[in-house]
């Protein structure tokens, strides 16, 4: 139960928190899901602090949360 | 006046939002911050989305704004 299910301005999203032991660490985290976004052509908002990552996937499309976004979630956590 | 101060959790913060034509720019983007912010050793944090990032500069220690932070601003700018 790691992801869980928030409201984005209207659109439902699932977000989950990642940590890492420095900015550094976690800027790498980053440019993975970037990679995979890419990849994928499905693209998240991620939020970059000193040692954590917020990654919320949604489909604004449909604003609200598609399977595909459950399969990015999987994916994302496949990069830690 | 493409920064702005804004409140965040009671922190007082410097904020601007700069925009790209894609995702991958907007990461790269991302990347220059990080290389600054760790040569600086001093960190913001960063909101990525496709075609935008949002960064965001404050002091923790002092729950504010501290000269630094306008320092950091202005040499993100020069990233562009």
């Amino acid at each position: 139960p790691d992801w869980e299910i928030v409201d984005v301005q209207g659109n439902q999203t699932l977000k989950r928190v990642f940590r890492f032991k420095n900015f550094k660490q976690a800027l790498t985290f980053v440019n993975r899901v970037g990679e995979l976004a890419e990849a994928e052509y499905h693209h998240p908002t991620l939020v970059l602090g000193w040692g954590r990552v917020e990654v919320l996937w949604t489909t604004q499309k449909i604003k609200g949360l598609h399977k595909n976004d459950f399969s990015m979630a999987a994916k994302t956590d496949a990069l830690v």
